[in-house]
């Protein structure tokens, strides 16, 4: 795993660059490691002949990279060593709702990481990086449930992509046209309406030895708000 | 638009054929019917300079085609015309928490759409489509917001991607190693989690003229489910 401790600014690439409603942009950091700490499900982008190819699968993010994992059989992770990924996560907050469906939109927060993943292969850092995406989408499973053997981690690919290129946009807010323009005195209601993602109630498996509860970091979990 | 109906099975081309975890595809139309419905948010996948762009934007659908919309200076949908691009729609319906970390997962519905999109320029075809993804978006809003006006029309691009090449992942129910195998027996507790995402309550722009009530079908959304 990386160690040195990434700028607190995002670098300007060309991919990276904000072409269109530059206010929307964040070039820090911080709002990237935000982003990514709020979810557990990206779009994989890769390119398999020529044909560009949109996977959703779950990451971890260590702040300094982001591992993906799938089977060793996996397309979309089989086409990634080498050739340049990019790895979107995307949280929708609300619809906009303007006075002219010209100005509707939709509040989110968005972040794009560009890189060349690196397999991870060395077992130990694998595992440690299968904890990591474990502790992200599943956190204080890995001990509770079984952890990895030999076989099943031959069969796991792990990828760790660099954070070191990536960008991010959020809107937020109400309408753009309710200050100034030909539409701010239409009688027509505006605003927002929010958007929330949470988990529910847990549900044991039918196959469940009577008996087993469930432990207290899963019911932590209930009623908990992703994104 | 295209009026020929979609046959009712999905093909099998060389980028849509299950490869993997062949019990999870979906070769039913209906399924990726219900899939696109239930959202409004796809992630756009584009070759760009032979780097993928995985862009998260909006989208409607009229059960033969999919429309995309943005700027006419947007890069993605620049790169869109005359080469195949990607549509991913997801919902994440919940954890699946097994009884090793190697069969953990996430339930979920995923659709993906491959295809050379079709720009549409005629204007009233254009409204057409515009109409189409504001109903799925913001239904409802069309007529009530004002419509765009022959400027907003030129400063939009709108694709137009035929659903014939698409296919469809679904992954329901508890996890997997409950029933057989070395971890059935083991002391701890498996299920699930879901995940929902609905809509909160509606929020004024601070700027709305006084008195302006929200409309029947924005108060309809409220609370409703998405996904």
């Amino acid at each position: 795993m990386r160690r040195t401790p990434l700028p607190p600014a995002l670098p300007t690439t060309d991919r990276t660059r904000h072409r269109r409603l530059r206010e929307q942009g964040s070039g820090e950091r911080a709002a990237l490691d935000a982003i990514l700490a709020a979810g557990f499900v990206c779009h994989l982008g890769v390119v398999v002949d020529g044909i560009p190819m949109v996977v959703p699968t779950v990451y971890g993010s260590d702040g300094t990279e982001l591992y993906l994992h799938g089977s060793v059989a996996s397309r979309s992770l089989a086409a990634s060593p080498g050739s340049t990924v990019c790895v979107t996560v995307t949280h929708i907050d609300g619809l906009v709702l303007a006075r002219s469906v010209f100005e509707h939109g939709v509040n989110y927060r968005s972040a794009m990481v560009y890189g060349v993943p690196r397999p991870v292969t060395d077992p130990e850092e694998k595992l440690a990086g299968l904890r990591c995406l474990t502790a992200q989408c599943a956190p204080g499973q890995w001990g509770y449930a079984r952890v990895p053997d030999r076989k099943e981690l031959a069969a796991t690919a792990l990828l760790a992509l660099s954070l070191e290129e990536a960008s991010v946009k959020i809107r937020t807010g109400p309408p753009d046209d309710g200050t100034s323009g030909p539409d701010a005195d239409r009688p027509v209601w505006a605003g927002t309406l929010p958007l929330t993602t949470a988990f529910g109630t847990l549900e044991a498996d039918p196959a469940l030895r009577e008996g087993t509860a469930p432990p207290p970091h899963l019911l932590a979990l209930e009623g908990g708000r992703v994104g």
